[in-house]
């Protein structure tokens, strides 16, 4: 059951915290990891996830841990129980690991049919000798995840589990029904997440076979699916397929999110003839 | 023609974008890289270029890759143009490779004779599967930057090219004229960036053989060159050529951008006797 | 006297700076580092130091150090006196290395007996061929780092030192006096840093064999030490034991700083039974 890994190059460990930069917590994890794994390479996700949002934290792992190798340790400490009774989960999947505060994250990376298997880490010798209760990215995280990538089996952290919190995005509401005529669907959701350029991804995807014919958030009514984010005159608002499949409101070469005043939550309603 | 490269080390690739560190685009074209190349380094020059900002991109640019080691691969992706028909140029130059959209963004780091050869990145079993529109960066610069990493030559990313677009900075406007019975050179020149501590870098260079007499900006005239920013009292404004070799204005342990009003653009006059 | 190394593991380098992420100096940094020692692990602590900020800087230094291993080289570089006479230090302790300028910045990570070695960073030859007089990170700390990392000994960079300057974190005072006819100690420190949580570290430490009784700042009376953050209601405040030692005043889910109006410097007066 063991993960296949080539010789001679070790998986990478990614880290994806609400630590910020501005502090020492990143470098603490890193420093531990380098001290028990020394060749190992650590990749940032983000560090930037606003403290304590789950969600978004969530959101940002499902669009990167995709594009990482077979093998690779995905660690996620956004982790507002930290030092209470919340467990801390190491879990199998699409042939990588997730180590992740039982707090609903690996939700938003795994599908249900993807989780192979779930444990408990709860094995104390794997830790730090000192483990507070204020910093476990520090004095579990990152300790295992460099075990791991050393060739500790999942099975050596602490006891399976039959369930585990999954916390996803919410699912947008879709209906079919005629307009003029003719058999459409319409599909009610919301903005999930807001990106750096402004661009406001929400939950609706294409569906294959349909076209969109109207989408409308905040009074503005766009026609149709634009090929890319510089389609159309600067300024104006469009919507596409962003590069994680979902449908996406944008400006070309601004920022939809203050043009259109745009917030996540924001209803957005479509209809795919 | 090849790149000299020792064996057992691996070049380096580099990025600078304006993606930021908040969102899963950094991590994605990290995990596309060491899924195809996992040994290689990957350096951050910045992710913090203000979106879509070529020509703030390019000064950041044009400041770090002097100072890396031959057979390096840099890799920009400030690309206001993705999805369009703007072309992918792979360039080679000073011993680097380099990868941009064509939006100008090479002709600040490669002067015009520097430039060995250009191609246009067309070849489609170089890149992910999917290409999107909206991310290039994911889907076309990483798996090309990760395969050229591994050896992949530069004629095979695509055709060569005769042409292509090149920005530069503004240059100053200088004028030999005679002050006070003596030859003296005058320049205008302009703010080009403001860096993080609020030196105002502009685009005079010394000249040499030649002394600073008088520079003026926003009312404010220093006589001299000071050796570093220590020199003079704290809070005083003072000029002196930066660690890119161009003239900045300054303020010793303080901010000149904030003290002096200096933004980008802001009007700089030399005198140099 | 050497440093002990296994084959094949070369040590990695630590960043601390004040340089931030938007322009090119770290980078700048790596780029030099690659050249001379492209083998080697560069991991950032953190360059979001407030500019110029040594006491900031060194905290965080202080919380980051001690979680890397043996034969580490740690670097910092926060420098307001770049390119005046100050000198750099290159100094050995706790199994690691470490160069900083001299302003004040070793005091925070080591105690005084900690220190085996000092000396002065003097010889040109281990710089970059040119030395700027305002970016000694890149032309002087990068490569001399770069070089300790293959194998230079600490005493071939300049000449030993006997003093240098030391800064250390205010400390509490203390008194032993009586309370409701029973011996306690009373303690006054002050808020030493805050966190991207708005947890507020003080320079309080638990007392072995003492329990904290009350806790005041602000006007905020607390009556014991909680076990972790998520103790007690969301929104209420709490003081713990941090992550680095040290007691710190923290809302659970939410922030301190914000909420009691905390800053750096704010008296923190604490009773231990």
């Amino acid at each position: 059951m063991g993960r296949a890994r080539e010789p001679g190059t070790p998986p990478a460990i990614t880290l994806l915290t609400d630590f910020g930069l501005e502090d020492a917590y990143v470098a603490a994890m890193k420093g531990v990891i380098a001290g028990i794994a020394p060749a190992v390479r650590v990749v940032d996700i983000s560090h930037q996830v606003p403290p304590q949002d789950i969600r978004r934290a969530g959101i940002v792992w499902a669009q990167a841990v995709p594009y990482f190798p077979p093998g690779t340790i995905h660690v996620a400490v956004v982790d507002p129980g930290v030092g209470s009774a919340r467990r801390i989960l190491a879990c199998e999947g699409r042939g990588a690991l997730f180590l992740a505060p039982d707090n609903g994250l690996i939700g938003q990376v795994l599908a249900r049919r993807e989780v192979r298997r779930v444990f408990s880490v709860t094995r104390r010798s794997l830790f730090l000798p000192e483990v507070s209760s204020t910093f476990h990215g520090r004095d579990i995280f990152a300790p295992v995840a460099a075990r791991l990538s050393l060739g500790l089996e999942l099975d050596e952290v602490g006891p399976r589990l039959r369930s585990y919190r999954r916390e996803e995005l919410p699912r947008p509401i879709l209906r079919r029904t005629r307009r003029d005529g003719r058999a459409v669907i319409e599909a009610r959701g919301e903005v999930i997440t807001i990106d750096r350029f402004g661009n406001a991804m929400t939950n609706l995807r294409p569906v294959p076979g349909r076209r969109l014919t109207r989408l409308e958030v905040r009074g503005q009514v766009l026609d149709r699916l634009s090929p890319s984010y510089s389609a159309g005159r600067p300024g104006r608002a469009l919507a596409l397929v962003g590069s994680a499949g979902y449908i996406e409101v944008a400006v070309n070469r601004g920022s939809a999110a203050e043009r259109l005043g745009l917030r996540v939550g924001e209803t957005v309603r479509a209809v795919l003839g």
